[in-house]
């Protein structure tokens, strides 16, 4: 087992109608409400009317239109927004695009330069305004942990970065908010949690009871994935996915370890950036063709996950278990499914090779992107 | 699922030597510090002296003696010096009796009235002074919790209590600290980290997720539990057990749950009143007697359990499960092996029938303690 540190200060509310408690939450924070979101999602689904409701009290400034791979115009015209109106408190409405957004708007109010800036090390926030979040995709955990992942289309970077002081102070999580998702989205999401898990167990450092809770999100998703595409509106098992998402990414499956990879995401990453692809589309695509690369080079690591999660002794079935129930999930898992061709093909490797693409463990080298790109069609 | 709340700010400072890092986490909170811990183990593993050098910059005030069923004068008598003395922090060195104790004691001290007074209901906290904490022994999970058991001789209770206001503000876990625990109370760490994640499970609220983190910690547990008895100072099975009993009580296993049961840690707690037996061996010999009182009245619940664990689809088989596992540890699995005969018997009826004692979901009522005092015959 590495050294690790636990330190996740971010309050959850989670269950049915939890959202009524909303008001008494920014409340904390001030008066002067900056609410995010992205696009007409949530006025179709009335919520966007329920959340003015409960912000009577409050005044509001509203920003949308955060995109689904979201851009850091969007986050320097936020944030240009909460510091000429002083906002006390973010609160921000929608998924993983919404929520992360909302953390580098929050370091970025506070500051007079461009929030890139952030993003590319050049600046250490040194202070953040609140953020509270309702919860409207399950997917990418970003309501329990202090990472965002923005892009940026002058510098051709999609990345993540992460600051302790934009843990949101409080998240709502009413499963009945996702009965809207559409099944794709679902499904997208379901492979992303998935994918958030298989990050942490090709991590550095060896953690059996990690990789237990591991098996156990991962078992969970493949129990319920297809039957939460079919039944959009049981609450049941839109609640465990949604739990199953958090549990993914709010720190636990990292215990005992110094570091999760974050290699595939960081190629589903360049995928979305260039392509403008669903971000769990990517990930479907990009996760077997990894564990293909990898085979030969971590053998042991792949079979002891197989073997616990389909009783699957050897590599290949393995890598066919995950592609089988992404496939029934109803993704593509080949970029030539997308009508991608030799000229793509080009375009991804040199932007893996400008971007030096590499997960933090597993690290991948010019040679690999060749193969993975070969693997990914 | 139930609806649930998680708000865990605890941060843990977990693995090799991570206790240099000490003075820094103090010094946020001052300078004044009452240094509380228990019998003469920690001078005799040489923590003592380490813990006075880190603390040398530090106007430390020590407070020792916490029992390992803690009383309530020692928590009165240090919260009266903790306030004479007007410490900032208290500092922790021990395991859950240490713990728990700097839990009440941290709240009494801002007080005039004494600690029971929150123990029975009668006062709310409205401050308490931070806590750091050293944990030497794996098994309770009071450095990751809110939570207290302490017990009054003189109203013959030993109850549980907790307070947001008290949770440790940073936890230093670092399993080299428990290489002098001995095999019994090794044993009996690991029987109690069991007792907390089968608490959960038989808590109020389905959430198969958190079931499966269950079944993880348990079989972690057995897993290793042999081996750590028999290898003390292997780092990495102190460190599994560590982390097992860590994740088995933070609040995880609850997720998804209205409540946890605790009525068999109840039954626990009076047998150690009574007769000061070892927390871990009261609930090796009163677990698997309420399995066998609920067996007619859970069936289902106990066999799915044991169908993860054991492979077994039936409740002897599974009771028999954890009772082949206490006793491979070295544990008694019923009072008779302690000498208990009629006289005690009548004593432990008697009292719970006193306290009124019950689990919060599965409801004990006056008619179960003979049959439950007869199965831990």
């Amino acid at each position: 087992m590495e050294n690790f540190t636990i330190d996740n200060p971010v309050k959850i509310h989670f269950g049915k109608d939890i959202i009524k408690a909303l008001p008494e939450s920014i409340r904390k924070y001030g008066k002067r409400v900056l609410f995010l979101y992205g696009k007409e999602s949530i006025k179709r689904s009335g919520l966007y009317d329920q959340v003015v409701n409960l912000l009577i009290d409050f005044e509001v400034y509203e920003y949308s239109g955060i995109k689904s791979n979201p851009i850091i115009e969007d986050v320097d015209a936020a944030a240009k927004l909460g510091r000429e109106k002083s906002v006390d408190v973010i609160l921000a409405v929608g998924g993983g695009s919404v929520i992360d957004s909302a953390k580098l708007i929050a370091a970025a109010i506070p500051v007079e330069h461009k929030a890139w800036e952030f993003m590319n090390g050049n600046q250490v926030p040194k202070k953040a305004i609140p953020i509270i979040d309702i919860l409207t995709l399950a997917a990418t955990g970003s309501e329990t942990n202090m990472f965002a992942v923005i892009q940026n289309q002058e510098t051709k970077e999609k990345i993540g970065w992460g600051s302790p002081l934009v843990f949101p102070k409080e998240s709502f999580l009413d499963p009945q908010l996702t009965y809207t998702v559409s099944p794709e989205y679902t499904a997208f999401g379901i492979i992303d949690l998935v994918a958030h898990a298989l990050e942490a167990y090709f991590g550095k450092g060896e953690s059996p009871l990690a990789d237990r809770v591991i098996y156990g999100i991962i078992d969970e998703a493949m129990d319920i994935g297809m039957a939460t595409v079919n039944n959009p509106e049981n609450y049941d098992l839109r609640a465990r996915v949604m739990y199953a998402a958090l549990l993914a990414l709010n720190g636990t499956t990292s215990h005992g370890r110094a570091y999760a990879d974050w290699g595939v995401h960081a190629i589903g990453h360049e995928l979305s950036l260039l392509y403008d692809l669903p971000h769990g589309l990517t990930l479907a695509i990009a996760y077997p063709a990894w564990l293909r690369l990898q085979a030969d080079r971590i053998p042991k690591r792949i079979i002891e996950l197989g073997t616990a999660l389909f009783g699957d002794k050897n590599v290949k079935d393995t890598i066919m278990g995950f592609e089988n129930f992404f496939a029934e999930l109803g993704s593509p898992l080949r970029l030539s499914q997308l009508g991608f061709g030799e000229k793509e093909k080009a375009e991804i490797v040199s932007q893996m090779k400008n971007n030096k693409l590499s997960g933090y463990h597993h690290k991948l080298n010019d040679d690999d992107y060749e193969k993975l790109v070969d693997l990914m069609m």
